[in-house]
């Protein structure tokens, strides 16, 4: 089995959605990503940073479904990152309300000895230069390297973010975020210019329209599952990352053919994220759902046409 | 071989996109069903109508295809309805600049009596009224009904459109739409609804999105292509339409497995109509090219996780 490094905010969210709103509960990038990385067993750890007023019963859940949190640095005279947003009522827009950096302002990322040499290195969302110290640390040349990013840093490290970017092998984005990276509208023209920067697979998520995985000239879809109901979308992006990343660390198989199931895994564990506030869903998350749900997407996309 | 009619517009329209803007060209909704239907060479048949000044040769575009067009009426004396739009940048919503009704205005459909025997009827979108007039026309029961419709007539004739509603196998329909004709945001809720006023199967078209199949409590997902570059949406719902119909009178078997080869059929052609303007596309296209495509969505959507 590889192991995985997780670099990504653990932090406190306070969310408000049409169906409710919560306090300071259980959040960040690295979170969502170690929970769902956590599905398939992988030796994961998380690389991050909290303040001392961060509850040891959060670390306490991490640390309970085996993900390493040697990494996870406490300040104690410090806060912890806070994130307030309100979605709007059809899900797909939302304000943010707060962002309070705190000890994320000083962040230096340590990489446990024992990690360096990680198979897969999954840089969660951060500034860039953040992420370009985690790859600067690893001993030996990681088997892939995952990145994350979003549209804040391309208005404001632009230069840093093409830096990181051209060092690894997959970047996750969204639709939007790959426009305004390039320039182009077309998402197939947009995932060939970010291979030009670096990136051998490009993942662009469409959050309820899906997401595609482009390599050279092959390009694969994941529907998200339709659902009766969205309730709280906070996370889901980077679940469907952790997942990724967890189904390639287990299966130890970074093949384009075998990053299919690797985005249906993401697709599949992020369609449970968003059924609850935070994390509430993905913490109680049993395989037997999981293997329920992957069975759904397959009859939501798997048809018998004969070609011959 | 199963026999299909279809009812919709045979007209004029002038399309102008980022890419260029057309005089008045050959359009319709029955004109691209028709088309994308006879792909499959079925016993297909137009029901519409046309003025005094439609080109023969676009009545022999379409004789030429096999499609029996003895239930278009000629009004000599009358203008073809026309229609003209401009797509915005994004290509996904467009101003109406002209709808000029003419003989559409006066329009009773007269099925052929030796299709009033059809196994499918493809109602397009028509004011329901002249749908129903179809439908009351067939002198057995068809084995499959499907309905096309827009906003246009939730807005004008909704008691109308619900009775005819009321009495089809299928409807297709945007996802805007879904909302608007249900009050619900969920396209999952919003098909429930649309069951519950009779239709036993719902497709739900998301344009660049894809398109969504729901019976009972199955759904069925086709996505759209991802395309470098979408020269002209014009027509595509309606070449999805024809190429559902037209894969399901071919194959005489209107299970809710076949449908899904059948949206599946009907996004590929979709696929084909968006790369020029108008009918141009689907006039040249050839059983080698929509092969290969077919290829090309096994690609996009198929995985292998073995689930035991």
């Amino acid at each position: 089995m590889s192991k995985l490094v997780i670099v990504g905010t653990v932090a406190f969210d306070a969310i408000e959605t049409p169906f409710g709103k919560t306090d300071k509960i259980l959040g960040g990038a690295a979170t969502f990503i170690g929970l769902a990385a956590s599905q398939f067993n992988v030796d994961a750890s998380v690389v991050s940073i909290v303040g001392g007023d961060f509850p040891q019963e959060y670390l306490d859940l991490l640390a309970n479904k085996n993900i390493d949190i040697s990494g996870v640095e406490i300040v104690k005279e410090g806060k912890t990152f806070f994130w307030s947003g309100k979605y709007h009522n059809d899900m797909n827009s939302r304000d943010t309300l707060a962002t309070e950096l705190n000890v994320l302002a000083d962040f230096n990322p340590v990489v446990p000895t024992n990690y360096r040499d990680s198979d897969i290195v999954m840089l969660g969302n951060l500034h860039p230069n953040v992420q370009l110290s985690v790859l600067e640390q690893m001993n030996t040349k990681p088997k892939l390297v995952i990145l994350d990013t979003m549209n804040f840093w391309m208005d404001c490290a632009l230069t840093e973010l093409l830096n990181v970017i051209s060092k690894v092998d997959v970047i996750t984005i969204n639709d939007e975020e790959a426009r305004q990276l390039t320039g182009e509208y077309s998402l197939v023209v947009a995932a060939r210019k970010i291979h030009g920067m670096g990136p051998k697979y490009v993942v662009i998520k469409k959050g309820e329209h899906g997401a595609l995985l482009f390599h050279k000239d092959n390009v694969f879809f994941a529907p998200a599952l339709p659902l009766e109901e969205v309730f709280d979308p906070t996370g889901a992006g980077d679940t469907f990352a952790g997942g990724f990343a967890g189904y390639l660390a287990k299966t130890e198989d970074v093949s384009f053919e075998n990053m299919k199931n690797a985005v249906i895994y993401g697709s599949t564990l992020a369609s449970f994220c968003v059924e609850k506030f935070g994390t509430e869903r993905m913490t109680d998350l049993k395989s037997k759902e999981v293997h329920q749900r992957l069975q759904e997407f397959k009859n939501l996309t798997q048809f018998d046409i004969e070609l011959t």
